[in-house]
């Protein structure tokens, strides 16, 4: 199998979830990137489906159950994680109206934050999640979708 | 490094690729779903960035330089490839203006076939991808992205 006998990137997930004008993020517990703040998100295991990650690690990182709306998408620069070559699909997400709790911190995550979209510019973000969440507000306006290398200055 | 301790999906690219009323297939040389016919693609090398490998493969398939355009969506149904756990982001792209010469099967393509949009719901193709063209046909209209388990009637 051609599978075997190459090396291929890691698969992980991260979703941007908005509630009015602020966006869910976690201070990491762990290196890399330890103590800054990142996107609910995580590795996608074997036999899991990249959208049933991402509502996993929301929910095992923030206590909360979301949705997905769309995918922002797909970031593999291969140096955007210092643990090797490590690819993310990035869904945008919401709340579900199911929830009985607010966002509470668990897992790799020390702490739950709601930064202001207008405070992003201004935060240190771990790996490319800077870039992301600035993509994520160009996807509002545009609706287009989103890669490491993407020019995006006009969409 | 706990990617080192558990087993993930294997990232694959795959793409799209529309010329008036037709896409671009290749007939699959090998196995899996050897002779039947599927969207220019395969696997993602360590080092390199999806939107390049799905470029390089569109180019040693089918000879041409293309331009991606948008991602239709991240496909990771478990069984999707009879090889083991094999995810796919799936790009819609277009011929580049610089190509001098039309689309000519090489590498793992035994043949290039080029079908009608029409033809799809008759035509028997490797993989998902008879699923993935059609929620091609959904994005055309709606925009949306798409993953396997989306339910995708209303999109």
């Amino acid at each position: 199998m051609k599978e075997q006998h190459y090396k291929n990137p890691i698969p992980t997930v991260d979703t941007i979830i908005q509630k009015g004008s602020q966006i869910l993020l976690v201070k990491r517990k762990k290196e890399p990137f330890k103590g800054l703040l990142a996107l609910p998100g995580g590795f996608v295991n074997e036999g899991e489906r990249v959208e049933d990650a991402a509502k996993r690690e929301a929910k095992e990182e923030t206590s909360l159950d979301i949705e997905l709306v769309d995918i922002l998408g797909v970031y593999s620069e291969p140096n955007r994680d210092p643990r090797g070559h490590i690819m993310s699909t990035v869904f945008v997400g919401k709340i579900s109206s199911n929830n009985k709790v607010d966002a509470l911190a668990q897992d790799d995550a020390a702490k739950i934050e709601w930064i202001n979209l207008e405070e992003v510019n201004n935060t240190h973000f771990a790996f490319d999640h800077q870039k992301i969440i600035s993509d994520y507000e160009k996807w509002k306006r545009s609706g287009r979708t989103f890669w490491s290398s993407r020019a995006s200055m006009l969409l």
